[in-house]
């Protein structure tokens, strides 16, 4: 019997279909099959704080491709609400549990793409099964919060962790006209800013009334009427909520791969190599639930958003198909917003570099995000971390106003061409009064450390 | 006698003021004499349109530091209305002319910087010398278009030449009630862009309400009431016009220099090298006046920019006071807006590469500046200009709305670090949803290419 060269793909969303198309734009013929548990395939996950908010209108604007395009215009069968609950890679077949009819069945593979994301981080504690606790994972978590808010009209809301989503979040609800809290058990919000810069957002993030308590711990939650979520308990307070949204980061959703004795990596990611191989010939990972290698520490690194999820889609997708592409790395390049407030950080933090006993020197300067002179020219402070010795960047931090955030693309570009703080002080970079001093704040802060 | 170590500096705006602050940093005790024909020093020129529209209110915002801050603070001699009307280099001697009382001095120097700036290209045509006819140079002519609209209330105004200045000034204009016509003998607005990208721009700004005339060439001026500027006569028609701005470009206004036997470069810019030296031992020219050298062509360049001038005058005053600064080179790198949409360039254009023989590829997407779905996402057009055989990025421009501009940060930094197409896809750019696609407009252009 001739090898199937069948490809199955676990995971509809940007890892699992960026590879699938890209498969089928080199493979006109080749049969590729999706599972996906949800009802949803490549939508936007990171659209959905602002869907809550009810910016975005219908949320079908949030999906990017259906499965009926899919199907209709790639030839690419993908199967929603469909969730694959086994891996045999020495009998090379998935099992498959149909969620709605309930029944199973198995689906032989040439070869395997495990795109299954990640899930959120949610700890064992009385009353977390409350209605109206949520966290956000797959597209129907997010219509499922917009719903709860349409029909509840909660006024009070706890956010319980201090990362994008929940700063994003944090927005969303006030938006929505809640009194917002927010609790961190951590020090500061945004772990992966140095305290000082994160000290900025908490700041801004008060004045515009969100209530934010660091070094409190989650308990429980209390239920009222109906099993809704009636108040959070740290250990320092009880705040009332009417909605909760757990926000404490996600890990690797690698249980299947675990068990089918693939090898796991960094923060129990799926290792993988620059081609997206798992460690099991034949089967490959992309997106959240696998690794990336860190280009500053050349170290594996567990990073959780959708640009790298969609390289690491194209890469796979390119050696299924017959290629050879290799993912390029990350730098842990970031960005959100809180209101007004613009929040962007890329490579090595302080924290991180010190941590890792890299001898490093730091700038942090304050500067204007236009001339002084021109309407809207607004505060941006900008930090530098350079190696001591070489002077090599090893990372940026900005949290400022209206047109900072963006200009961390800039110190990511020079991170990766191992730019130091002179060439970036040398850079030729754009001036007009509308957009900038006549030294970028990022060329002041470089500026500081020669 | 013990030759004087004296620094006389000719000009104070950008590139001499930031010279003689640097050697002031280093040299507590120099002597050192800045003269400065016009009334102010160290003035944000760029900002000039700003403050016409009305937008920036009192003049003195403009002006980073006045002639009594450098003399008190710096303790930097600055002579305000003393113009320097010859330089002998072999007695090391300049002759001043006092403006206010009408004397002439020589004033002896050990060394000489050279910043004189650049001036307005004026052709000589009948009328040029009417009243309501302008050219932007120094602070004072901003000021004179200030006040001429405040007193005249003009109607109707007629820009000539579509460069940078052109642009700003229509924005300006139209800012402040007038009908504005735009009138360029090129084929296209904007010179250092390519056809189909300034077309967008000209399709802009006729949309906004701007006549724009392009290959229409200047013969007169014609006059009104009180010497007045009343039309404009192309060889194509006459256009009604109670006030005029001429901005056909600049030119290094190096003539003092080239009277004096100091060796002109490229387009009559003073010739320096990268130390800012120019061809007669210690005199120096920095700013406007005097040549760059081109990152990309590595050929002398003329590039009169506030960023440059400030660069140049740093690296001079770096070298006078004894240190050891080269000028780091340029790229071109520019941007400008039209009311919403941005304008930005970098390197070469496909035009530029052409005329120096460079086979190149091009790629010109149009993407959005945030996720589709979020409120504000708005059209950018990016085009990249790549070396035929290595695939090495020349240049790149970008024309959109908000957010776009400053987006050429990320291609000149690439630009710099000499990256190809690929290598601009695999970056690690910052994404969210109201900064960005997944995939930032910049690298799917890349994507395009590769």
């Amino acid at each position: 019997m001739k090898k199937s060269d069948k490809l199955v793909v676990i995971g509809g969303d940007a890892a699992g279909m960026s590879a699938a198309s890209k498969v089928r734009r080199v493979q006109k013929d080749r049969e590729i099959v999706v599972f996906e548990r949800g009802r949803h395939t490549s939508y936007a996950a990171c659209g959905m704080p602002y869907y809550i908010a009810g910016q975005v209108g219908d949320v079908d604007r949030l999906i990017a491709r259906n499965p009926e395009t899919f199907r209709k215009n790639q030839n690419i069968d993908v199967k929603v609400h469909h969730e694959v609950i086994r891996i045999d890679t020495t009998d090379n077949i998935v099992m498959v549990h149909d969620l709605e009819n309930g029944k199973e069945f198995s689906e032989a593979y040439g070869e395997l793409l495990i795109a299954t994301g990640a899930v959120p981080v949610k700890p064992e504690l009385p009353g977390m099964d409350a209605k109206g606790v949520f966290s956000l994972s797959i597209l129907q978590t997010g219509i499922n919060v917009y719903k709860f808010i349409e029909n509840i009209k909660p006024q009070t809301a706890v956010i319980v962790g201090g990362g994008y989503i929940g700063i994003e979040m944090a927005e969303a609800l006030l938006e929505r006209g809640m009194k917002v809290s927010l609790v961190d058990m951590a020090p500061q919000v945004m772990a992966t800013m140095d305290p000082e810069m994160a000290g900025l957002i908490t700041d801004y993030m008060r004045n515009e009334g969100v209530e934010v308590y660091l070094e409190e711990k989650l308990e429980r939650l209390e239920k009222g009427v109906g099993g809704r979520v009636s108040g959070v308990v740290t250990d320092k307070q009880k705040l009332k909520a009417d909605l909760v949204i757990i926000g404490m980061g996600v890990r690797p959703n690698s249980d299947l791969a675990k068990e089918a004795g693939i090898e796991l990596g960094v923060r129990n990611a799926i290792r993988v190599n620059k081609k997206m191989q798992t460690s099991v010939p034949g089967v490959w990972a992309a997106g959240d639930c696998s690794e990336s290698h860190h280009l500053i520490t050349g170290e594996p690194a567990f990073i959780a958003l959708g640009t790298v999820a969609s390289k690491h889609g194209v890469t796979a997708g390119t050696n299924i198909s017959g290629g050879d592409a290799e993912f390029p790395g990350v730098l842990g390049t970031a960005i959100t917003k809180f209101r007004d407030l613009e929040i962007a950080r890329t490579g090595l933090s302080e924290k991180e570099a010190k941590s890792l006993s890299i001898e490093c020197k730091t700038a942090q300067i304050e500067a204007r995000t236009r001339s002084g002179y021109y309407p809207g020219s607004a505060t941006v402070t900008v930090k530098l971390v350079v190696e001591e010795a070489s002077g090599r960047l090893l990372g940026g931090q900005i949290v400022g106003m209206q047109g900072a955030g963006k200009r961390i693309d800039t110190i990511a570009t020079a991170l990766t061409a191992g730019m130091t703080a002179r060439n970036i002080m040398d850079l030729d970079l754009s001036y007009a009064p509308p957009f900038s001093p006549v030294w970028d704040p990022v060329q002041i802060a470089a500026r500081k450390l020669v």
